[in-house]
């Protein structure tokens, strides 16, 4: 992956009605220092997130994933984002995404710097990697317990497990057990038995023709692109649905997908070295519509 | 808080021998921009770090940091930090600490900047809080749900309990909440109702004359400063015990404490509104031994 630019944005007020917000981001070297080492991004993982996906310049999906910020931003106690300036920064970063295949294009808004008074954030763009082996192949799971019960996000808003914060490193640790047991991505599962979500895409399954995923209260994230998809299947008289979905009810899944914004639809091959089958028209048929472009 | 100083080191192997590693670090301006914003501390909180309090421009406990950094190291899958590097880092930084009085020291270990191969590190310093009223008046606790069963720590290590990440997302909203509720800090409990420790302290109480403190099993870090206290109480011939510590045991403490390298011993005066006595002799005891320069 490589780095193709970055922006620094100041955060308005989320009800400031300009129309211009192009005096309120510059460009930034993204390999030069850019962030003092007081900001709590990199103290304290204190802040949210976007990844989106961006396919032939177009960044993909911009409602949903500034909604998802937004509501990111409250569960965090951070002032609400205008949408407009950031969709005009991501349309300012996007214009440097590849002008043909894919990129990266993500979004952060940090608390800050230690002790100073207002949000920072930037925008970055870079190449994305190769995924069409991944989309064809597909990737092999193994289950890893994420330590909490189904009913904990409700009982317990603190622990912020709705909102995307910068605070991945558990996420990160757990694909890196995953690759240690032979896998390719984990799969969270809740201390109670309940699939959840991998540490950064959604699940889908395919039980008996009907297509479900878990529930989002149940702890993990709202995907945008698991609605990407759901949307697109019900288009094409399909049924869909959120769940509570026993981890016993992978043996009577037919097919199963991590998607995600940029890796976007991977068939799972197997979880815990049971294997599954791949639906490999499906899996074309759901790539093709996440590489049309969505807004 | 005002910082004072901040320097950039560069990682080396555990096991480099030199006998001088000045030239594997160098100042930074703590004000200005240092980290890039691949920097995986900033997007992913993707490291660990500790805190050292410094007083009169003595380090503190450097040793049992550097211990406590090690082992968040090999958590995480970070190299091992060469400490004879990091303690002439922390050396070269304490004497930018204030003359008189108390400092904060930061040690931050960082998985690196994407798809780079080599972590980073900095350390910083500034001045500290005045916390000399809160180690007189104390401090008033909320219990909050940390979701996690006490012996979740141990069958899911890849969750980084026991690991000081730069994840501290969760632990800041915990004090927000706190602070929302009228209390000046949280204690966190287990899902199964056991004491773990506050976001950035440990618990120590005191029930029929003895010092308990909850197991570091439990998922809470083992804290340098609540190890320091118990040295001191031991000498003093005071029996000290890590338990396992039922919510209700909250109860029967005649005295508790939040103790951690900055603020030091603060008197618990209540938690969840029901009052606790304070023994403002022990805690001036402790504080003393807390101020005074520890190896």
């Amino acid at each position: 992956m490589a780095w193709r630019f970055a922006l620094a944005l100041a955060p308005v007020a989320s009800d400031d009605a300009r129309e211009d917000f192009s005096d309120t981001f510059r460009p930034l070297d993204p390999g030069a220092p850019a962030l003092p080492v007081g900001e709590l991004s990199a103290q304290r993982g204190d802040g949210v997130f976007e990844s989106l996906g961006v396919v032939d310049r177009h960044p993909q999906e911009v409602g949903p994933h500034l909604e998802r910020l937004a509501a990111s931003a409250a569960l965090c106690d951070l002032p609400a984002p205008n949408p407009e300036q950031w969709r005009q920064a991501i349309r300012a970063a996007a214009a440097h995404a590849p002008i043909t295949g894919e990129g990266v294009l993500k979004l952060i808004l940090s608390r800050g710097v230690e002790h100073g008074a207002t949000p920072t954030a930037w925008v970055t763009v870079a190449d994305a990697a190769d995924n069409s082996a991944v989309r064809e192949r597909g990737i092999r799971l193994v289950t890893l317990d994420r330590g909490y019960a189904l009913d904990v996000p409700t009982r317990a808003p603190w622990l912020l497990l709705g909102a995307k914060t910068l605070s991945y490193a558990v996420n990160m640790a757990a694909i890196r057990e995953a690759k240690r047991r032979g896998a390719d991505d984990a799969l969270f599962v809740s201390s109670d038995g309940f699939l959840l979500e991998a540490p950064t895409a959604n699940l889908i399954l395919r039980i008996h023709g009907r297509f479900v995923t878990p529930l989002p209260a149940g702890g993990i994230l709202h995907g945008t692109t698991q609605r990407s998809v759901f949307a697109h299947l019900e288009r094409s008289g399909h049924d869909t649905a959120y769940e509570a979905i026993p981890v016993a009810d992978l043996a009577k899944a037919d097919a199963a997908w991590l998607v995600s914004s940029v890796r976007l639809a991977a068939p799972v091959t197997a979880v815990d070295g049971i294997r599954l089958a791949v639906d490999a028209p499906r899996t074309a048929d759901l790539n093709r519509h996440l590489l049309s472009r969505r807004d």
